[in-house]
């Protein structure tokens, strides 16, 4: 269950996670993209990188740092080592750590990867009348590591994890156009229906967030998730890297706008 | 002037072009992707993939091979060697060569980047009956080195190209429409109009390609280029490189439907 959520502006709410807010970010900063972090040693970046290009649905890449550096384009004055709400640190593909400032974590020789974010087109697909149940349950969106393997780049491979969505079946074809016009934040759902399709066995057991409950006639809807990453940092055992904790992104100053095709 | 114009299959425009046949690619096998190339040694590759990262309309990226492989998904069977019509080779970032045939070039230590190409919309856009000059006027598309710089990325930088394609004035927002839900082909064109804005002087001296014509009421419009690697490649003095020859792309077996946003 999340304690608390406010809608500040992107500035105030990187501010208070700063500050030691810890919550999920679903609904925060609504019409700014908020993103999914990677940090690598330097000499994985470039299989990190590769697996991003590889595997687009899962890791649309918004900004790469240079070594060391913990700054980022998408929101100027942020400092990418406290401004998420929770981080993971992993060694060896363990996750060793879950701290809401990861200061003490950071090494000059990482490389950080800015993944786009499916809550980013939450605020278009509210402001379409399509309701999200987990946020009207006050919850973390629900996570599932599937069967679908992501194609492996170099020493770096995994399976695709996704959100789920459960959408009236009326509004369903509406939900998967709105996404598919920003293919930068995972774009349009990778599967529609039967979880069973994806290997998911139990939607009430997600992997990672929380479960949300469907309501009649409610289609559930899988979109490809920015976690995907950290399922490839346990599966290929990365010696090292700090991400963020599912569901806890950064609010960047980048508008929706940017990552919505102008289709008009 | 290009002096064969045929429109076989991928397959058979392939083996053409490995047998010796030496054309621009435009119009050929409408329907199928056309794709870009950039080898460098793998010692460059983090640097010319993050290049692409930061700059994805000049620089979308569909394929990347492992280092020595000549091979890649978009045309299985394909030899990436000998399969587009023309190669340049680059040394210190000077062409020192152009030929029809890169094996006696090719390195174990090079890393193929496939990076989409505008010809690609092009099916599109003559299917929607909006005419296209330089295949009436049967020459390759001109392409031009603009002042938009593009986004740094380690010591690879460089300047964005753009192709031309002059359009009828009340056909200009539909062909912005429909190449903008192609992003991995160069999506909406950069600038439509005066030329002067993107630093160029003279529309009939194109840096790469041929010049064409504009017929009354036409007005230019620029997409992002696939070229932009090469111009990089010049500026940023590449120790080695093997490219395409601008206009001659390797002829894929990915449909266009591939790379097309399905928004129904």
């Amino acid at each position: 269950m999340i304690e608390n959520r406010t809608n500040p502006d992107p500035r105030s709410a990187r501010t208070g996670f700063r500050a030691g807010d810890v919550f999920p970010t679903s609904g925060i900063a609504p019409g700014f993209a908020q993103t999914n972090l990677i940090a690598v040693p330097k000499d994985w970046a470039y299989d990190v990188l590769l697996f991003a290009q590889r595997n687009p649905k899962p890791c649309p890449v918004l900004d790469v740092t240079d070594a060391g550096d913990f700054t980022t384009i998408l929101a100027p004055g942020a400092d990418i080592r406290t401004d998420f709400p929770l981080y993971r640190v992993w060694v060896d593909g363990e996750l060793t750590a879950e701290i809401p400032d990861a200061t003490q974590y950071w090494r000059d020789d990482l490389v950080a990867f800015h993944i786009g974010c499916s809550f980013t087109f939450e605020h278009p697909l509210m402001a379409a009348g399509i309701p999200l149940r987990h946020v009207e349950q006050n919850r973390n969106v629900p996570m599932y590591i599937t069967n679908r393997e992501c194609r492996p780049a170099g020493r770096v491979s995994g399976p695709t994890v996704v959100s789920m969505r459960p959408v009236p079946a009326d509004q369903v074809e509406q939900a998967r156009s709105i996404t598919a016009r920003m293919p930068a934040v995972h774009g349009a759902p990778i599967h529609i229906g039967d979880p069973a399709e994806l290997g998911i066995s139990d939607l009430s057991r997600p992997d990672f967030g929380d479960a949300v409950e469907l309501q009649p006639g409610d289609v559930p809807m899988f979109w490809a998730c920015g976690v995907t990453p950290q399922a490839a940092v346990m599966a290929s055992k990365l010696p090292f890297a700090i991400t963020h904790a599912p569901g806890h992104m950064l609010v960047t100053d980048a508008p929706d706008s940017d990552y919505t095709l102008d289709l008009a």
